[in-house]
């Protein structure tokens, strides 16, 4: 029958770098060396007892079919009331959306907000499925260059001086406070001050705020603490430790929900059911959940002393998540051989910069410590005896 | 903060009749009143014992965090052995990608194929959430208008008479077999003819296989006993009885592995881990799904001696699904006020052509047959009273 059609241009999304890393690691592996697994994105934890327990039980009380596209309202009522009790924000129940994990809401929340050709804002470094997604939908993804005196995260001068230079305009900006892969987080004034620049030059703000609850010194600000037109995205993946469960939410403002509800309706029809039970049980597990923060707390304490030790001294402040974001251009201009000359010569996997920030992550890298701290432990270890090897 | 941004042309999609349906429904019940549900479309049973006791013994052996992209190997590879079992088709297990519903499946398959712009052929009637979400990801849905001679569902002619009249050909085609809103199937001629015309014509070939299992009369043909170059979706929604499971997938040709996999990665990382561990074990629950299947027999065979009864005898030949589509032309030109009708004076939930047929589902009703039997023997008592009193 022929060759198959060739597919479309959007399509065509770049690689993940890093899982080349994890390839030649599962590599390494099957040939009987330990690998430290400091690539990782996610928790090492599962969801917490009380979330599995309410798992089971609705598997054995009620058939699972569809919920409403928006999601189960008791989940949404008591996400409103995380509002309340982690920001003091009052969020009307009717405009949260449980999505299909926080990829499931980026689609959705790209698809409502921007038509072909639109412009978004989004700071570099970055997730990086912000670009491929945005690729995908045929929307322009335009990195910011960061400064490390901004904390990694963009400024209100970045949209502002786009428009003042005479050139186009913004329609949109998504930050991310914790960011991945920084771990930098935007304070109160920061993050007004952003939202009156896409305010002043209509542009969409879009808050990704999946690391919050994952925070050390400071508790992350939201931006419903700023304005009830930001579109906020989050997810049970990392703090409620629920990755595989697939089941995040968003918040859009008022006038937006019966669009987005449709949106959802056809794309995804609702997210899943038994991941909605199991995360409203989540949400009541604070004992285990706090206990997991223990352990990112401590890996944290271990890595900020241990990094800096072996060579690793120019960081991101840590504010949140669970990574460390080193420049290393004092050793390296190819952080993807330099990644794989620590995986091979040190047994530590760790991500190269360029997922992040296709410009200058070639001189980065980040760090993960979202595992257990045996492994942060024996992982610093190694890293050390690396570093000064190469050194010497 | 000012008034939000308006939101995109493209997210602006149409809302589902059968919802003002279900609104309406939900108000009588509320009222007091018992409705007959024929308005939905999905099995009332749930998942599989099986699927359900391996998705909680999952739950507390693995900390159930993402999977692979693609999906767990084991399903893959279950899902190559179906295909062997149920069609006698070799389908590389590398071809098979595990999505997050039939839902992601589309999406995936859409933005891997086609460009802003690309025009892709549907039949109508046809599932509605097609037209949407080739809406919001800037495709140009074309209904190709089918008719009672060819069942209901597309021919060759559809796509080769578009090119032959000098008219703009099609980048690709959606068929369904067996159909919703119809139940109408393409046999194996009818497919090929298909799959040859578009293969002529260059435009990619989807077949959207859902509804496969549940058929009555002959097994339903896959595209992939005709063409490794279709892509065919399908899901555990239907046969498989796991609708809020949100796990389906998709075979791709072998070059477009690479590509979909990297799409994949990025729009939704992975399906629901557990719901993937529940659908392997679904795929061995066969005499439980096997007693569903005889409850649909029974339901179908009531449906098909009672409606024409009642008066709805102009309709679709009913292969597979759980669906009658009647025209009801001869009753109403307007299916929504008719449906509304139906509702407050016979208490039977049906769903207006409307959504699936935007010309002409003025005049037809889409009746489901997948709750229990004890409700299709009620509502076709209700249909035949209600339409003798109207007819008196």
């Amino acid at each position: 029958m022929g060759t198959s059609r060739q597919g479309s241009v959007r399509g065509t999304v770049d690689p993940f770098i890093v899982m080349d890393v994890m390839a030649e690691a599962a590599r390494l592996e099957a040939e009987g060396r330990t690998i430290i697994h400091m690539e990782v994105g996610q928790p090492g934890t599962g969801a917490p007892a009380g979330a599995r327990a309410a798992a089971a039980k609705a598997m054995e009380d009620d058939a699972l079919g569809y919920t409403v596209a928006k999601g189960l309202p008791a989940l949404r009522a008591r996400i409103s009331q995380l509002y309340m009790d982690w920001y003091g924000v009052v969020v009307d129940p009717e405009r949260i959306i449980i999505t299909p994990g926080s990829s499931g809401a980026f689609v959705l929340a790209f698809t409502a907000l921007f038509d072909a050709g639109d412009r978004v804002a989004i700071g570099a470094p970055g997730y990086p499925s912000y670009r491929q997604i945005f690729k995908a939908l045929n929307v322009e993804p335009v990195d910011l260059q960061t400064r490390a005196e901004n904390r990694l995260q963009p400024v209100a001068h970045d949209i502002l001086d786009a428009a003042k230079d005479g050139g186009r305009k913004f329609d949109g900006m998504l930050v991310a406070s914790p960011a991945n892969p920084s771990g930098t987080m935007l304070d109160h004034d920061a993050m007004r001050a952003l939202i009156e620049a896409c305010a002043a030059e209509g542009a969409a703000f879009i808050s990704d705020e999946i690391y919050h609850g994952i925070e050390y010194e400071a508790k992350a600000v939201t931006a419903l603490e700023i304005s009830d037109d930001a579109w906020v995205i989050n997810s049970f993946s990392k703090y409620f430790s629920m990755t595989g469960w697939r089941v995040g939410w968003m918040v859009v403002p008022q006038d937006q929900v019966r669009r987005v509800e449709r949106l959802a309706q056809n794309m995804f029809i609702c997210a899943p059911h038994v991941a909605q039970v199991a995360a409203l049980a989540a949400m009541d597990c604070d004992e285990e959940l706090q206990a997991n923060m223990d352990v990112y707390r401590e890996n944290r304490r271990l890595m900020l002393e241990g990094l800096p030790k072996a060579g690793f001294d120019k960081i991101a402040p840590p504010d949140g998540a669970f990574y460390v974001y080193a420049d290393v251009s004092e050793y390296t201009d190819d952080s993807r051989a330099f990644a794989s000359e620590i995986l091979n010569e040190a047994g530590v996997a760790v991500t190269p910069g360029l997922d992040f920030d296709p410009v200058r992550g070639a001189t980065t890298l980040r760090f993960s410590y979202a595992r257990g701290t045996a492994d942060i432990i024996e992982g610093l270890a190694r890293l050390t005896a690396f570093m000064s090897a190469r050194a010497g």
